[in-house]
């Protein structure tokens, strides 16, 4: 008897964060904490281009890999930001940094080959290699005095003759770890040397603090290394609702990206691109109030976090998530079910992002200190029952 | 040696239709006929839904499968127009119609697997297919007496033990070919009988002459039989450039899709999903305007070609392209790019979209008859030459 759909579908585990959040619908006097996005809408100045595209006619196909004005767009963006040149014809537009993942993995996955993460990671990483057949290979980050390292040696230990790449989410999501530089430059020789493909997920790039950048794979590689990186708009200018984002590869992959992009989705919508423009060109401003809100948002979580007896939590250098464990907490799943239940706080058990044990949660720290506050009140007054 | 990317994606062909579109950049005077879209932009009363919602703050994450008044929108539209209850816990709303093929495909297909396809069809089937390592089989139309016809029989000797799938576009693109209730009813029967899953590509639904819609599988279909309906906004409302789309499945897989819209591209953009209700609540006059020009244009078209001692042309149902043979023409894409170097006519070689033989061309009609006219004047006076 066939299997109504392929296993590896089958089999596909469902969201503990949609089965937590799809629990609380109706629930009132709710803080859901659980989804990873800024808690303001997008900016006027940023939409009003989109109105003034689709009052222009701005609403048919678009070229796949992007209009070539936002295509430069993001190049003079990379080139300020890191200050080396990027030729617009490395660039690619995506429909999100989410199709992005799913593109490159595309090119590099199939049955009998594996990927090799850092974890804790985003599940929609392991959700792309499942659904192309290949193996998601685990290593997991450490918490060293409140540090989260990676050990290379580790990493290199698990690469074997059917890797055909190593994914890095750099700053993490959920831990805020951010690799180094010196670590970004030995994994990235250790690449070259063996063919392997170098997929840096880079979202979370401008959502770090006391710097204006997480160091990136750019800085240090030629233009024809074998290495994605991958960006969005969604978490640096509060666009998670528009679907836009984008690669950098070398640039001879530019006619099959052209053709991935072209049998995913098409392209990302026109109007949807312009507004992308002006969020690079215009966005700084924005993008440096938003990050002193999520710095002084991380500050209050961690002071609150770490002077609690049942609580260890890593410093989150990046991102806006607080990654933490809980002591003597054994079933991340059903405590948070429970949360919502007794205290309507909406966090994310760890083992949602294949972290190596049970007792961690994540929390979003993108919210009002306000918000924050009454969330974590809420969370102790829970522990101390 | 390793590849540098999977043997599937380095043999993948790259676009024809580019190819050529590529050929004409900064060419004056281009009429350009080779993609399949509206000459005119979205009107006004579906963008201001978007803007409306922009400017009230619509811009976060929706729910994976869509926001619920969309679905439930979808599910009255189609409630209507097929006077059958369609529950709206079947719809899942994709970024495009192009997504929702992707990941249909995603659900099935994996190496050593086939799907059934009559030709000529649209080439990002083929793409998704190749993509995910499947087999694309094809199973060609025949023209007789100026109508495109199937040959049942010949489709059911083309599926074996490892066929998945048949996968059926009618409105066909390119021909116009509709398939009759009669063989979707056969052919449903057949795929119960095997076991086999029946992907309905219905994107071409409303363009449609004489008829208010095409016979859709679901007319005949239950609820729970292995049948997905993939659905876009793009053709009938104008909205090319948005990406929204939507699929019909068993209610069974309602947890799958949503993973699978996660995985892929996590959702649709949220003010586009708000302009999707209003298209469908709103879009009914619209869409007969635009059908009327539609068929004007299918009607010059093929008054002109049909009457030309050169060209053979099927009589279109559905959709709004000419397909057509040239006689004594060898190579479609050699003849394409002659055409736009001497004749200033955007067409597409019938190769493009799987046809067994040479000599092939698509036109897309959805233009002025103006235009039209001209771009037939060129074309005749090429052919002369």
């Amino acid at each position: 008897m066939l299997r109504e759909l392929r296993r590896t579908i089958e089999e596909m585990p469902i969201s503990q964060i949609r089965e937590i959040a799809n629990d609380a619908i109706g629930l009132e006097d709710m803080i859901p904490l659980w989804f990873g996005e800024p808690d303001i809408a997008t900016p006027d100045f940023i939409y009003n281009t989109a109105i003034e595209a689709m009052k222009a006619g701005h609403t048919f196909y678009t070229p796949n890999r992007g209009i070539p004005e936002l295509r430069d767009a993001i190049s003079s963006y990379t080139k300020q930001l890191y200050n080396i040149p990027i030729d617009p014809d490395r660039v690619t537009v995506t429909a999100s940094g989410m199709s992005g993942i799913m593109i490159s993995n595309q090119l590099l996955v199939e049955p009998g080959t594996n990927v090799v993460c850092p974890v804790p990671l985003w599940p929609n990483i392991r959700g792309t290699i499942d659904i192309l057949g290949g193996e998601f290979r685990a290593v997991p980050l450490r918490l060293i005095n409140k540090s989260w390292e990676l050990d290379l040696d580790q990493l290199f230990q698990s690469v074997d003759q059917q890797t055909r790449a190593i994914f890095i989410n750099s700053p993490n999501n959920p831990t805020g770890w951010i690799m180094s530089s010196d670590q970004q430059q030995a994994l990235l020789k250790f690449c070259r040397d063996r063919g392997l493909w170098l997929i840096a997920d880079e979202v979370y790039a401008r959502i770090v603090y006391g710097m204006r950048h997480a160091p990136s794979f750019l800085e240090h590689s030629d233009p024809e290394d074998r290495l994605i990186i991958i960006n969005s708009f969604s978490k640096p200018w509060a666009m998670t609702g528009w679907r836009l984002g984008w690669l950098i590869t070398p640039k001879r992959f530019g006619k099959t990206l052209e053709m991935m992009n072209e049998f995913n989705f098409a392209g990302a919508a026109t109007f949807t691109q312009m507004a992308g423009i002006t969020a690079l060109r215009h966005g700084e401003a924005f993008l440096t109030d938003q990050i002193k809100r999520y710095e002084d948002a991380r500050d209050l979580v961690y002071e609150r976090f770490s002077t609690h007896p049942k609580i260890t939590m890593g410093w989150p250098e990046g991102a806006f998530y607080a990654f933490f464990s809980v002591a003597g907490m054994t079933n991340g799943l059903a405590f948070c079910r429970k949360l919502v239940q007794e205290a309507r706080v909406g966090l994310v058990p760890g083992t949602t992002f294949a972290a190596p044990e049970e007792g961690w949660l994540r929390l979003c720290f993108a919210n009002s200190l306000e918000t924050l506050n009454t969330a974590i009140d809420r969370l102790e007054e829970h522990l101390d029952k």
